[in-house]
């Protein structure tokens, strides 16, 4: 399990992953769906996920420069690998919904 | 996603949930299967876990009294649900061990 959890561990890096399933997107709209991440945390966690290898950052040299990020073929096996944990969620939405600390969002 | 996040995120959740599935266990017996973890951190992410549902503690009344964490059902099938993730790790080990901040373990 462990360098699964190297990857994704941490609190926001799973939310990431699933943000980028959805295309390549850019800086400013994942931290509009990541609610509450700082820029500094975002910036440093889309760093680490293209140092594993999951994320592809590219750069198009347009006035200003355009940055988007996407999840490599690596990525793509991962967010596969995600996918029971969200259909457990939300198989258990309603008795996982009703515990301290759980959002239900 | 953001339901099974709350139950799992974080650094030593998921360890903890992998560690539990082997069966009851010993609060010094987990300890000692996460590498660097301290006491408090553990007995904490322990509380939330049982919390969440997912975890169950049972008090013996022995002297001295004895406390075991086992999974509940909804745990068990969260493990289910986390197993592909292992998988991928698994099969992806070569090439992720060699990316920084990487243990491959």
């Amino acid at each position: 399990m462990s360098i699964a959890i190297d990857v994704v561990g941490g609190k926001w890096k799973m939310h990431l992953m699933w943000v980028l399933a959805e295309g390549p997107v850019r800086f400013g709209q994942i931290r509009r769906k990541l609610d509450g991440v700082s820029e500094k945390v975002l910036a440093e966690n889309l760093r680490q996920l293209e140092a594993s290898g999951v994320v592809h950052r590219e750069l198009y040299a347009e006035v200003p420069p355009r940055v988007e990020y996407s999840l490599t073929p690596l990525g793509v096996e991962l967010n596969k690998a995600l996918a029971p944990l969200e259909i457990w969620g939300d198989q258990n939405r309603d008795a996982l919904a009703s515990r301290p600390g759980i959002s239900a969002s």
